[in-house]
Parts: structure tokens; sequence; C-alpha cells
């Protein structure tokens, strides 16, 4: 079968690989669409996240099948596999870790010290084919297209993080970046009650698209000072600030523009250390709280596109078929910021 | 009357001044005891804090009483009182703001934009008699000391602290710094169920406090690592860490030592910004969270107080007379760092 097959850093290829067996306990899936995810640009360009050894829990290393945000539709199910059967459309949580670990018997699964994800540390979802564990397959219903499915992943991320933020029903919000963790995050915030979102970015078509998520004042922070703009419509700040940006400048800002009593939630990976002053912090008796990857949301997530009150179309500005994943989609996504999702076809 | 008066850094008398006269809405008090704060100190030898020019809602500025955890019994009440009367003993909640605030109007009073404190922004508890509005003059019962009364103020600020973090009965906690307020935050954390504590500091007379309070490790980080002595009982870390040092080092070693999803809460002013790595607190789903003094809490610290829940008196290291503040008091306190709480008596 066809398969985008990361070696190494700037070193994807589209090859021909076997087929994945069906195993007791899971189901082959034959994939429809896969998303690219903003961390999959810096696996292809620095090897970032990708296991060059073999990981703990999957045992595997490179080459490996990218591509970790895909449904598709299950051809076959493994030995023991109940609920699922050949003909569901389903979408894939793609987070792998031992069952044994300590907060996995937590429930708190997204933390387990050994985790890690199919399409980075095991098969993903670049390919014709994916076998996974049943327990990684959500069923999708008929009002959840398959394009859809594949968004059900950047979705999770961006509904766990406003889910586990301090943000009530009218209440003001402001997302650093505008990219596909921004803009879902906008449209959660938005399903979750917010009053007013605003986004700030670097992109005018970023910020565009923020305003179709939501965002009722787009700021770019090329051009204005963010505080200026956001303290002349929110005299005492926001409420919560979401960070999908994950440099110094907007952490600052963040913290500058909240309400006393307000919460940063950061979602971005920051590629530097960053300066806070802690008084800040303790004046106004801010939070600074994060949210990595998801648990036990996929359903949430499914449901609330299922009924409407989850509109995630807008954030695909792209669809691409495999030959093309790396000239159209790794490469251009680094070179063109008015992208936000691209949709690979399998 | 005697006062302890202060007009700069460095510049604390002990003279002689006319007696405060009763307003409306006011109490006048015949001060019993008076704590140092951690902040008279750095009062005394800065000036940080008080106010050389008018403060915004005390119209005052120095000189000006010094003292701001202060309890004594009601001499004369003012016109409109109700439900106070002379011979009331009683706790004073030293926070002065504008009733008017944003913040003040959503009951978080604490965050005004401009909150300040009686001994600081305007005369204290460091005199024979001090003239507070009744709203802050909180009735002692029988069962609490005049001695106990000075300590509401300081243990306010530590049960918020505890109450506000998200401490849950059977989990285990950390506290740096070991003074007044650290083991104050170590006898709340207990009174709110925690299972183990461990404290931090550099001072062997302290630790021992520390162990008095409740502590069940002690850790001086002069000669130990924090992390190698927490990770070697607590495998997988603590699940709150409170901060009460104010360094860098402390910083990091909290944060190090917490478990995943854990938090920590800030409580210490701190003299420099720290350097985060915000990957950690994403990685680890931390929290670095921060408390300021107290809001609506008084009465339930006096409460806890009387019913034996809290025991805060051995935080008491010393007492003293209004004329030994200055050498066996304030200049005391930072060169001798096994003392904790010292109390005048006026």
């Amino acid at each position: 079968m066809k398969a985008a097959v990361i070696y190494g850093a700037k070193d994807v290829r589209i090859e021909d690989i076997q087929e994945p067996a069906i195993k007791p306990g899971y189901v082959k899936v034959k994939v429809a669409w896969a998303g690219i995810c903003g961390s999959d640009p810096h696996a292809y360009h620095h090897g970032m996240g990708i296991s060059m050894t073999p990981h703990p829990v999957s045992k595997r290393q490179v080459p490996l099948t990218l591509g970790h945000e895909f449904a598709g539709t299950i051809v076959e199910a493994g030995e023991g596999v109940a609920d699922l059967a050949p003909g569901d459309r389903v979408a894939i949580e793609p987070l792998i870790y031992a069952d044994n670990d300590y907060y996995a018997k937590l429930g708190k699964y997204n933390l387990s010290n050994t985790f890690g994800f199919l399409g980075l540390n095991d098969d993903g979802g670049f390919a014709e084919y994916a076998v996974v564990r049943a327990t990684q397959a959500h069923k999708l219903p008929d009002a959840v297209s398959l394009e859809e499915g594949a968004l059900v992943e950047p979705t999770a991320v961006t509904l766990q993080a406003v889910k586990s933020s301090d943000l009530k029903a009218g209440q003001s919000v402001i997302v650093f970046g505008a990219g596909p963790i921004g803009l879902l995050t906008i449209i959660c915030a938005k399903a979750a009650g917010a009053s007013d979102v605003v986004a700030v970015d670097i992109s005018p078509e970023r910020l565009e698209k923020a305003r179709e998520a939501g965002a009722s004042l787009t700021i770019n922070s090329a051009e204005a000072k963010v505080e200026d703009q956001v303290f002349a419509q929110f005299p005492n700040g926001v409420d919560v600030a979401y960070e999908a940006a994950g440099v110094q400048a907007t952490f600052s800002s963040a913290l500058n523009v909240l309400k006393k009593g307000g919460q940063l939630m950061v979602i971005a990976a920051y590629g530097q250390p960053v300066t806070l002053d802690v008084n800040q912090l303790l004046i106004g008796e801010l939070k600074v709280t994060a949210s990595l990857a998801y648990r036990h949301v996929f359903p949430e997530v499914i449901a609330m596109i299922a009924s409407g009150r989850l509109n995630v179309e807008p954030v695909i500005t792209k669809k691409i078929e495999l030959p093309q994943l790396v000239e159209d989609g790794l490469e251009l996504l680094l070179r063109d910021k008015s992208q936000a999702k691209i949709l690979v076809e399998l």
C-alpha cells in the first residue's frame, strides 16, 4: 500500500509498504482523510518527536508512517473486538501509553510517563490502511463526515484546553496564534459560552479566518500593540488567555491583558524558556496553566460536531493527495502562514 | 499615646503621638498584641510598601504608625456601628480599598486596584490605640486569646492560599520556607487534610518548628538536594507546592518535585524575575498560581482557632514590648533566621 514514511529529519518518502496485519483487540481502518498537524512539519524538518530509537510502548522506531489526525472506515475487526465492525466510520485517538503507568491508572493517560503518538512513535495515518487498538477508534455518527472526522483530534486538543480552563459562560477570552489550534480554540471557547473572543496573529489571512471562526476583535500584533487594543475595548482586561503561539512576546502580552484573577492557558510548545515576573502573578492572582493533548474527550468532540455546536470546517484551507504531502503540505506550511489545516485524501 | 511611627527607610521611632479620634462607622481599639509581619522589616530597611506620597484610599502618607497584625479590645464604638460594643475583643483585618473599585464590587477586595494596608498606607497597630472601620474588626470568641488574635491576619493569608489551591484530603504537599507564613501554611494544609507535609528551609531551628507544626519530612536545602529527598519518599512527586521563599532555586525545585497535574502556589513576593521552562508546564500539565492576602476568610480562621482545628501558637518564637520593636524585632528578624513570629505587647 502507499504510505508517507519518515526516516528522519528532511526525509519523508511516499513509498509502497506492506499492508499492516490485523491483531486481536485491533481494528484495520481504510484511511479516508488525514490532517497535517502543526507538529508534523517539525517532525519533517527537525526530526522532532519521532522515535529514532525504539519507543518504550510501541517498541518501534523509524522508518514509521507519519500522520496522527485521521479518520476512515473499518474493514476488519480483530478477535475479541466488540461494538466495532467492518463498515463503521471512525476517528482515531492516536495517543499510545503503557496501561500500567501510574497516571494511566489514575485515568490521566495523556500524562503517562511513556506516552507517544501513532504517526510519530508508531505507524500513523498517512497510509491507505492503519491497524489500531479498538479502544483508539471512536465511531462517527452519520452527521459527521470523514473530513470532519480527521479534525476530531486537533479539536480534542482545544476542547480539552477550554474545558480544563476556568472559562465560564459570559466571560471574555483572547487567543494568541490563529493557526489550526488557535482557530479551533476560538470555536470551542464560543461553544463553551465565551461572550467575546479576541484573536491575535501576524497574518491577515489567519485573522480573517479567526473572524470566520467567531472572533469579535482581531489584532495584528505586527502592526499594533496588543495591550493597547485589548484595553481600549476591555478596560479591565479579559478573563482567560489561550496561548497557542509559544514565544516570550505572546506569553508576556497574555499575562498583561488578563483581568486580576485571570488565567493563561498554554497550549503551545515553546522553543525557549521565558522570563516570568512572579510578582505580576502575585499582585493579580494570575494563573499560568497548561493543557497537553486530551483524555476522555473524543466522544464529546464527535457529539458536538454532530449536533452542529462545533463547526470545525472553517479551519480547512487546503486539500491535497498523498503524493503532494511533502511539497504542498509539510514544505508549504512553513513558508505560507496563511494556511491553517491541510487535509490529505488517502 | 505611645506608637511606633515610620518616617521612611531605617527610620522607625517610638514616640508619643495624639490618640486617634472615633468617627461614625469606626471603632476605637485598645491594642493588646501586634505581630511583626515579614514585610515589616522590608518596610523598615528599604521603605518597601509604605506610602511616601498620599495613598489613594487613605489619603495618608508617612509618618504612619506601623503594624498590621493586631488584636485588642474595643473601648468606643462610633455612631452607626451595630453588633460591636466596648468590651468586645477583636482581630483587625487591615486591608484598605475603595468600595467602588471594580474588583471590590465583585467581592474580590484583595485584588482592588488601590488596595493597601493599615500599618503601611494608613495608621496601624503598633500603638496603644487604633481607630478602624467597624467592618475591619472581627469579634473573637472566649476560646481565642488576644495573642492568638494577633495571629489571625497571617493565618488568613495561609488559609486563603490553601483554600484556593487544589489541595484535597489525602494529598501530599511541600512548603518552601519555614518562616511564619510557611509554618502557618503547614498548619493550614494539615487542617485541610494533607496526608504528608514536606518542609524546606536552610535553618535547622525553623525546620524543627516545621516538625512541631506538622511536617513529616524536613529538608535542609543548604545540605541536601530537595529533588532527591522528595523523590526518595514520594516516587511520583507531591500534589501541591506552596512557595513562601521567593527565589529562583525554590521556584524551580517546587516545579521539579510536583506530580504531573500538580500545582505550585506562590505566597511570597520575589526579588527578581525567574526563568520558566514553559514546556515543563506543558508536559506535566503543571499550574503556577498565586494567592494575595485574603478575602472573606477572617471569620473562618477565628472559628478554626476557637475549635482547636488550627493550633497557631507554635509559630510564636518571641514576645517583646513596644520600646524593643526596632532592636529586638525589626533588626533581629533580619539577622536571626531561627525566629518565626515575634509578638509585641502594647
